[in-house]
């Protein structure tokens, strides 16, 4: 884009290509399946709506700051698309294309074969297409941003707002495990304690670098929540927000908590406490309310969907904080819900 | 978005607001004027298309690379967000919204509240309101990557492809001086020619770090240009670009180019050979092809819009790069036509 350091437009086919754009077009062209991709042949892409709002998510990540620098390029690039497509699932949306922004200190053949392969792997498993993108040179740390965008039928969208009194409180999957892959990767207590169990290891590690994000249960998310969104920055905090939005509150039972088997034992054994798992990230699992009567209707979407899924308390009026209860009754006062890094 | 570094997407309301958390409510919130942008409270924004088309145009700039470490946060501002308008004004579609993602290494109030302000008053002078965003923490250089949307009729955007043998080419603006503005921030000749012309200077300066996309011709180009594009990497590599996806070449008068006249003056003294002008990049202008019969309304059109309009050449048959013919009739030869940085 400036005289001084080139942008490499993925949308734009440059005079007699060098190398670079060879690169671009071998790797990303053949993920822009979308006929409004226009082969990334022009400065823009086209999204065709007709009767559908367009639901518009954005989340970047950084090496070192959201992935680890010798995290394999191809969990990198499910991680850059499935944290977006996490937020797509949990608006009630259906997935219909992205945008990618790479800053990259260099083209690196060896990691943007892989990486770019995972990428189209990923956009052809949940119908999400490329649909144009711009690749930078940065002097930093990789970046990965990607802007995705999912229909749902007019004023669908599912809100953190409409949580009500009364509703019941669900989450998708288990909760904590890519928190415990994380500390798994950095040498952490977790590491110590599976050090005899590579494959308990590997789980986590793989539940840390590749979320399964829940856009299985979509529909029935916006057939039947008052209130959804995905949990990115660990169930307490994001519980907060979402009550904090719809003006209430909420009583957890802390045993309903979806746990995996290993985060399960980790616990029993006390080699963390239920806040590493409850207030750390990366879950990327759907967080939503479900008024009374319409319990029984979700919990079988789910099931037809295969979704897991857990009931774990109850909407209340308030304004307070979430409450979490243990199994004795005993109200456990978190020291943190989440993570701020500035 | 993990438990070692997180996140602040604008899209989400954080419990007990941390001071980044109201920075971000205080500097953006007020920008999210549109009501599918939902008060920046949601995981997502929802764009709402009736019988028309949503243009998905992406741009990212890089400190060092894209703007100067030492540009001032509200140039930077709206040069992120002008070269996304450049794009959406040169497909013919009018402003819809924006997203944001910003890399920072640390929340500076001193630099953010500039840089949002600005932001803020482009967004509602070019009605393009902002949707939503991510926040991420970088300890590498800062990073504004911006996606945008355009509004055409179905169908109806302007593409790259369109151009015809015997279409008149048309560029908007004058060529060339952000690349001189860059090269005297850089401390290039031009520093050196203009050291007594601080009007001059600043002029160039404002050139490279404000671009001024041309939406005021939007409708102008989609009503009559058979082929458009902005003008980012260099008139002459993207003049090629557009020539090799429309499968036809062009016959260029140099002396048609539009130069400001600082820019002519440099030229004449021979501070800078022509090359610096129409291989240098940052123009931001509209190059579009517009077929015979249609030159007129398009003139009397961009006359009405007040966007200057210079005719520099014909669209030719061919597959041959386009040829540059000086005053005399003979070729140029270009050495380069555009930037590449890896």
């Amino acid at each position: 884009m400036t005289a001084e350091g080139k942008a490499r437009d993925m949308t734009k086919r440059h005079d007699s290509p060098s190398g670079e754009d060879s690169l671009i077009a071998r790797y990303f062209r053949p993920l822009a399946t979308d006929p409004g991709a226009f082969n990334l042949d022009d400065d823009a892409a086209a999204l065709k709506a007709v009767g559908e709002d367009i639901v518009v998510t954005t989340d970047a990540i950084v090496e070192g700051v959201h992935f680890l620098p010798n995290d394999p390029p191809d969990t990198v690039a499910r991680k850059a698309l499935r944290v977006n497509l996490s937020d797509i699932a949990a608006k009630g949306a259906l997935p219909a294309g992205f945008v990618l922004t790479l800053a990259l200190r260099g083209m690196e053949e060896a990691w943007l074969k892989p990486f770019a392969a995972a990428l189209g792997e990923d956009a052809a498993d949940y119908g999400c297409p490329l649909l144009g993108g711009d690749t930078v040179s940065t002097p930093g740390p990789l970046m990965i941003s990607i802007t995705a965008f999912g229909r749902v039928p007019q004023g669908k969208m599912v809100h953190r707002s409409g949580a009500r009194a009364g509703d019941r409180v669900f989450v998708t999957g288990t909760i904590g495990d890519a928190a415990l892959g994380l500390d798994l990767l950095k040498g952490g207590p977790v590491a110590l304690a599976l050090a005899n169990d590579a494959a308990a290891g590997d789980w986590l590690t793989s539940r840390y670098r590749v979320p399964q994000p829940r856009n299985a249960l979509a529909k029935a998310v916006r057939a039947h929540a008052s209130a959804a969104m995905d949990v990115s920055d660990g169930l307490a905090g994001d519980l907060t927000k979402l009550c904090g939005v719809s003006g209430i509150s909420a009583v957890i039972d802390l045993d309903s908590i979806p746990l995996s088997d290993v985060a399960r034992d980790l616990v029993s054994r006390g080699v963390v406490g239920i806040e590493t798992l409850i207030a750390g990230g990366d879950d990327y699992e759907i967080l939503c309310t479900v008024a009374d009567d319409r319990v029984e209707a979700f919990a079988q979407a789910a099931k037809s969907a295969g979704v897991a899924l857990s009931s774990i308390g109850t909407v209340v009026a308030g304004s307070t904080v979430p409450k979490f209860f243990d199994g004795q009754g005993s109200e456990i006062v978190l020291k943190r819900r989440s993570y701020s890094h500035f």
